[in-house]
């Protein structure tokens, strides 16, 4: 779904898991395989985790229906991650990470500043189309996380945000436009993850044909001549 | 919050409340007193319901939390509404008629098909912004509701749905524009409604302020030649 091919999709995956699982002892590679199978099933386990959030929600979903979901007891689950609340830092963490770097890499050599709004639009729909479960379980469960968990996806989300408005900015001054880039860019986000509640690929196409329409609509929207 | 007169807010309340509470025999003055004294004590409680689901989200809140918002006792709760699932439909039927009526209100009269598109964004970010807790819950709880009540609020919404894309399909033949409707109207309710994850009345002003941006931005984005 959303037209991204397999192959990038696990590449992300992988890049961003690399950095929510705790760092592993590298020098023999028997334990470098150890880190790398328990990386593999902790991806499995949050997959499972967001399926499970979004059926039954945060609140109403308990650590044994967790591991019933990954087909593991659940002190088995408890071997990987040690609560509800550290399973939904981790699901927020991988998705916030994965989208602020694919960002960051595809921002790489575009120079137009259009070009560059559309690269965030594009990657954007790309990942909440090919994840629209995680994607409504991030939207609902936005103020559950407490304490560190709850500031370090905070300070993530902040680096997004900010990169967007420093984009529209630019933007604004290389055409010398007028608008409030907050608000602007707010809405982009509203039409962007609204999606979860009304996407149909059949009658929508996919998030290349979303992300022209929605790019159109933005820009032309600011002012910008794009087409 | 949001601007707006108390005494229209008012006015909505109670005439969306009359369609949603049963009809009461009117003939004798004293009937026609207590059905108004059972209607009021009912907006009571479902206003103080929409923020027990707004703190504790629909699944979390038991009928026990949700008389002791309304300071009365079970059994006294149970007299004026049979279930919780019965409050999530009335504050729904409430919400989305009360949108709609006074929508259809405000665009008596009003010719211009740029004016029409900007009627819809104030009235519904008017009563977003003044009922931001209600939307949240709204957002959220969107697939609870089961059989006749959920047919019955998807058909209020339709409406709703198919007004707006009335509004911008006029819009388009007048102006000779070209836009996918159904992605241009749901974009513009993800921006308004996404609005409840982001609002500060001190950094982003009033509803007058907000409808004003978002209407630039929308009404240039589908290349009407709106200001």
């Amino acid at each position: 779904m959303g037209g991204r091919p397999a192959y990038i999709r696990t590449n992300v995956r992988t890049m961003a898991l690399a950095s929510i699982t705790p760092r592993a002892p590298v020098a023999k590679p028997k334990l470098q395989a150890e880190a790398s199978r328990f990386d593999r099933r902790l991806e499995e386990i949050l997959q499972h985790a967001a399926d499970v959030f979004y059926e039954k929600g945060y609140e109403g979903a308990s650590m044994r229906d967790l591991s019933r979901a990954s087909g593991m007891s659940l002190a088995g689950l408890y071997h990987y991650v040690e609560s509800k609340e550290r399973m939904l830092y981790l699901i927020q963490k991988h998705t916030f990470l994965t989208i602020l770097e694919q960002l960051k890499a595809r921002l790489q050599g575009v120079e137009d500043p259009d070009a560059r709004v559309r690269v965030v639009i594009q990657n954007h729909l790309e990942y909440f189309l090919a994840n629209q479960k995680a994607m409504k379980v991030l939207s609902h469960e936005d103020e559950v996380l407490t304490g560190e968990y709850r500031k370090e996806i905070a300070e993530i989300k902040r680096e997004y945000y900010r990169t967007c408005i420093e984009l529209l900015n630019q933007l604004k001054r290389e055409r010398g436009l007028e608008f409030t880039s907050r608000i602007a860019v707010l809405s982009l986000f509203g039409m962007m993850n609204w999606i979860y509640t009304w996407y149909n690929p059949r009658a929508d196409g996919d998030a290349n044909l979303l992300a022209r329409e929605m790019g159109n609509i933005f820009l032309r929207g600011i002012g910008s001549a794009a087409k």
